[in-house]
């Protein structure tokens, strides 16, 4: 079981949703697919400044995400709206792997590329309902989960659960005890599924 | 040509100076070896904390270098003396790379492992120089060297260069205006190396 840590707002973590099933898949692994809040993990708890944000590595990032992108065979394209607000459809996310966990994979996915591909805004509800809705779940139901109490409850509950295991940043993939963080570290997650240990020396 | 910044306070500065040359002679290009200041782009120009002491991120660092290491078959230590002050060995690297370019790599590759292999204190000039004369370099030229006004004019021109050039961490790999940062992406800067282009998907 691979533990597969994402924010909605972490354009990285887009690559590693279009990318972890499929290797998952290759490995016999299942993947456990748990939101994150970077906000609370970055800002709060690290004192660091947004990625997008920080002096420098913002420059960086805006070159390298569309390389890595093109390098994965991964449609992107950075939104003229900005960054979403994440709450909504990770709130959104944890009410349907909740009370309809087969579409859950598809839904986050489908929201991961409403953002980072087709340049819509998931901070707004009726951009979530239309994607809940083209899966066959009901628009009704996500708008008043989003708001809930018990889904509010859950996602705070993965996000303090993530703290007390160090997850810092989005996608980190965990398994068998390894923390591998970073879309650019797939190979080293590869390298995992693989070989089960470090000692293989890579060429 | 590739721009290889580094910071021998870095661990990863590290793991990518044992590994640059040889990929590098594989793909027939020379290696520029660029000296940083991780203190004034993360710290001062960033508002970031040193890598180590932020809170989680440090934890996993701790953890990955040893691994990281281990698949690039280096030898790893994380000394008990902790980071070395990177000035007095910065300093020193400037006036080999001016004076006796041709064993600027060499005593680079030494001092990195001194600190990160051997756990010895590169702060120490008496470190210092002892690396210097086995390489055959003037021990007492080194001591004056590292607080001559010159190379602390070279290695400020050397950091505001880089600043200049956005990089922001260490290692960083420059080739064809590509910024690749991280010993992590030794992969996707083979890739470059391999193909000049970021079309060809990755399988």
């Amino acid at each position: 079981m691979i533990d597969f840590y994402f924010d909605f707002i972490s354009p990285y973590s887009y690559i590693g949703a279009m990318k972890i099933e499929a290797l998952a898949a290759k490995h016999g692994e299942e993947v456990n697919w748990r939101p994150i809040l970077l906000g609370v993990s970055i800002m709060k708890t690290m004192g660091l400044k947004p990625l997008l944000d920080t002096p420098l590595k913002g420059e960086y990032v805006r070159q390298d995400l569309p390389r890595l992108a093109s390098l994965y065979n991964i449609p992107f394209a950075f939104p003229e709206h900005g960054l979403p607000n994440p709450i909504p459809p990770a709130r959104a996310y944890c009410w349907v792997k909740r009370t309809a966990p087969q579409k859950a994979t598809e839904f986050a996915q489908a929201v991961f590329s409403a953002q980072w591909r087709d340049e819509r805004d998931i901070s707004n509800e009726k951009v979530l309902v239309k994607l809940a809705r083209d899966l066959g779940l009901d628009g009704e139901a996500l708008l008043i989960a989003i708001n809930s109490d018990d889904n509010k409850e859950y996602l705070k509950k993965e996000v303090a659960d993530s703290l007390a295991k160090n997850i810092f940043g989005g996608p980190t993939f965990v398994i068998d005890e390894q923390v591998i963080w970073g879309a650019d570290r797939l190979w080293m997650l590869e390298h995992w599924l693989t070989q089960k240990n470090w000692q293989q020396t890579l060429t």
